[in-house]
């Protein structure tokens, strides 16, 4: 299978639909040219493409090895990296005083997307060293930023998030890894973590864990939770690697998919206890946790992104190529493409359209990280950072939610040939199959939408703003091309906007109805965010002329197909919280 | 993972949901009891919980291995098979004369449920052999049926289904294995079958395979098919395997999931050709292949519905066991099952009632296969096979599409232990993805409901007539256990049946609009069915006082969930064709 960038798709989501180009306009990044932005795009398009998507089979069909607490990738894999990472794209938005290149967050969100969608596997462990290097940014001291900041940017060292153990996923407070004070002030850790993201590996020469653990002081649950910088070599005088710290892989978990990345159990304290080092204050660690949640939750969106858009190109080309019976009307000797079938083209216009909706959420989300970052008034990085808390959960759960849908699509387009794994549709979809799940699965997402971000009250009228005139203008347009669109995204949008009140006064007095209905109101909040936007896209390209029938086409379909679902999730929000609170006895009772 | 039959639930559902019991009443099955069929329904849970279940990750693992054309299943499994095909269950409803034991189609599809849901991967080799002797028995001649029947009800022997080829897959019409008559009235087969399950294997001293191949003087197309009865060996005159024939596996695929299963490509004529039997006429294979299909594909549905069990089983039982977080008002000592938690309740819930739904109209599905066989009058018979005809395709889609998506939600329940195989989640996962794809994809399923069953206008005006009396029945009881089931019901069962009348509109003048719609009304005529089904059986078990609190919870639970999407639905059916049709931009225009 190969992978080729969609950068016309990328650029214009990135540039017209998100308003990275507006924001270049305004001088937000200085001298930065939307020429730059298209340049580093073909490149990045053409690296994915080129040296990192060859790497996704065998990544998957030999995995890492692990043996005497070594990991092994598969073969090629470190010279890719090698090559990607002396291409500077470790460190594209990262601070320049530290080795980066100081580029928007969004114009790497896009890269982010093409790495994933070549190789979900391979690209999962940049993805969180560039958590990593936030959470250093933001709240390590001078010291341990100049020790290890470059190492990361560039790419030099990986960074690993290291929150889960065996009693501790969803609820990080249950942990129990325990950090104990040392004379020189540095910390000994001792504990045991799982599925730690390339906790192990042979790419770099250091690895870097960024480490939850507990003081033997602390308050119970998540206000006693301090962050450990844990080296796996303590650095020497001069920056390189040193003596081996207390740190180890244990093992490496046999999974469904992304199977070229190493998924560690690591054993912290085995002796004298790892020595680590407090990033922020002692027993504020969620917060910085919090920060590389974040910025780990966007990024695990566009991984959503990624692979369906690979999924949906394997999917066309194979449904182009596939000749398969006759449609109506053809000759005997003829045979029609798969393509030709009406059936089909649903599946694959639901990958399309699909995919291009939760680009444009993912996108527009990065944008308003950018903005929370360089805005140039108080007032207006307040409410792009608003802006970006309300859509993150969004941006992670409805982009990995449908990367589940499309990728099945994907296998189900190539028939008998999709359930074997030769044809590689088969891998896409066990490989997406994880998304949803880490970096709080999209229930939780769905939770922190509901409770957390519903309440941004400004940020949330905004939005419902911002789609209200998308929503208009497609009225106003009376371009038939959008056949329904225009007022089944109306509807969409009322009903999003009724669920939301609805929610907001459930918040308030009862918390198990709100709860209830955080999925469905996910879902409702993608499909109406998703369907305005990409008939903002279609508007947008009507007016640049540049690609208006497909636009058009895909904005069409989605508001026919996925608008038009609006009405049952407001109806199953709305009235299903009894019915779903007050059904024990089918949950209890068995056989 | 451990799988108990629900035995309950499958009774309630056979006897009262579907109307076995009635059937029973009225005598159609003789002298035979509802305590005989509890007993066979106890016996086959026991063997499938107690012998099947335990075989299915060493067949994930270790898969079914292949030297030099000898393919050996995994350890344990020839026993197994031995043990179950001695305890008669391969001949459950096969002919009396024929050393079956004439018990009702619908009760074997209740223990076929089962063999699925121990494990997919073992219970599927015999449903083929079921399907086979269906064919043979229709339309095989009597030395034939002497030779072989006796063989294959018994499960001495098992049988294949040989229709793929690399060039024909949906389309059979394309195939080109070719036969050749020889002088003594048998038939000399060459060419390749690819994707044949169960095509070699050490379970049995035989194998009868049943090859599609075409004359030398046949038609073009579907009308130049014959069907072939065709032995691994030829049986010597007193019926034991003797000669070797002509046809042989050649491989045996790597598949996403149901590993312990071989799937062989089949060479046949590497010299003098394969030895085969006529089975019915020359160039009339279509209509006996059919015959095996469909019965195939009402089989199929029932392992949606085994492995959608099976998954909610294991998540519930999860669910009830891991401890996480705590819910509102718990002490900080305590922690709370996720089972607690709304959203997590959501699942199970969907879970349970996606799979009790298919279930339902499964098992409808067979009690109108039992009528067809055995109903007194001409007339009835003919009302029965219809309605068998109008459903087989809603049982085998609808069924194995929410197959996937309850066992990718028994992955998410899991959180990231769903992702570790070991879990035994992603199992069913992978295995379930194929019965959405092979016999028939689900697309074709649809297309076969819209275009050839609809027409079936007095079995489609039956179907509606019963739904509507559920309908009335739920509003009369006027039960607040059922919510808002009894309006949105309703609601959905108004949209079926505007969407059926639009769509037998479409089939006379614009074909492509009713394929366009063809997947949408599936899956809403399932969601009414299923809706209704499930009310139905609520109401019974008011009536009953059996189990009637889960039973009503269950019923609201569907309808305020999934029959809320009906109106959505229709929208898409009735206005969605031209947009679909139209958006040839969006699918050839890239990048």
């Amino acid at each position: 299978m190969t992978y080729q960038a969609p950068l016309a798709d990328i650029g214009f989501a990135l540039k017209n639909g998100a308003g990275l180009g507006a924001a270049l306009d305004e001088g937000l990044f200085g001298e930065l040219t939307a020429d730059v932005v298209e340049a580093v795009l073909a490149e990045a398009g053409r690296l994915a493409g080129a040296v990192i998507a060859p790497l996704n089979r065998v990544g998957d069909k030999f995995g890492a090895s692990f043996k005497d607490g070594v990991v092994t990738t598969a073969t090629g894999w470190k010279e890719a990296y090698t090559t990607w990472r002396n291409g500077g794209w470790n460190g594209l938005a990262a601070p320049t005083e530290w080795g980066g290149q100081g580029l928007p967050q969004s114009l790497n969100i896009a890269c982010i997307e093409m790495w994933n969608a070549a190789s979900m596997a391979f690209a999962v462990g940049p993805l969180l060293t560039i958590a990593a290097i936030d959470a250093l940014h933001a709240h390590g001291s001078d010291v341990l930023k100049r020790t290890y900041l470059e190492k990361l940017v560039t790419g030099e060292w990986t960074g690993t998030m290291q929150l889960t153990e065996p009693q501790a996923g969803s609820d990080v407070g249950a942990l129990r890894t325990r950090a104990e004070r040392a004379p020189d002030g540095s910390y000994r850790i001792k504990g045991q973590k799982i599925f730690i993201t390339y906790g192990e590996h042979d790419l770099t020469d250091n690895i870097v864990h960024f480490v939850l653990a507990r003081l033997p002081d602390a308050p119970p649950g998540t206000r006693g939770i301090s962050l450990f910088l844990v080296p796996k070599f303590l650095p020497n005088a001069d920056g390189s690697p040193g003596k081996r710290n207390d740190v180890r892989a244990h093992s490496v978990e046999h999974k469904l998919g992304i199977h070229g990345s190493p998924t560690c159990t690591m054993i912290l304290g085995d002796n004298e206890g790892a020595v680590g080092y407090l990033i922020g204050e002692e027993n504020a660690g969620m917060a910085c946790m919090f920060t590389m949640m974040n910025r780990a939750r966007l990024a695990i969106g566009v991984q959503g992104v990624g692979i369906a858009e690979a999924a949906t190109q394997q999917a066309l080309a194979y449904a182009h190529d596939r000749k398969q019976g006759r449609t109506p009307g053809m000759k005997a000797t003829e045979s029609a493409p798969l393509i030709a079938y009406p059936d089909v083209k649903r599946m694959l216009l639901t990958m399309r359209a699909l995919t291009q909706a939760a680009r444009a959420i993912c996108y527009a989300t990065a944008v308003a990280l950018d903005r929370s970052e360089r805005a140039t008034d108080v007032a207006a990085r307040k409410a792009a950072h608003d802006r970006l808390s309300l859509l993150t959960p969004v941006a992670k759960a409805f982009s990995t939610d449908i990367a589940n849908e499309v990728t099945s699509l994907g296998v189900q387009v190539h028939g008998g040939m999709g359930f074997i794994e030769e044809t590689g549709a088969a891998q896409l979809f066990r490989d997406a199959r994880i998304a949803a799940i880490y970096e709080g699965t999209n229930g939780i997402q769905a939770i922190d939408l509901v409770t957390r971000k519903l309440p941004l009250t400004e940020a949330v009228a905004a939005h419902l703003a911002e789609l209200r005139s998308i929503v208009d203008a497609a009225s106003a347009s009376n371009d038939p091309a959008l056949g329904w669109a225009p007022l089944r995204l109306k509807e969409a949008l009322d009903s999003l906007t009724r669920a939301t009140h609805w929610l907001i006064q459930q918040n308030g007095k009862d918390a198990d109805a709100a709860l209830a209905g955080a999925s469905p109101y996910l879902r409702l909040f993608g499909i109406a965010t998703g369907g305005c936007y990409l008939a903002r896209d279609a508007l947008a390209a009507v007016r640049l002329g540049d690609g208006a029938a497909p636009r058009l086409a895909l904005a069409r379909f989605f508001a026919e197909n996925f608008a038009v679902q609006a009405h049952g999730l407001e109806r199953t929000i709305v009235e299903g919280a009894p019915g779903l609170i007050g059904a024990e006895a089918a949950l209890t009772w068995y056989g």
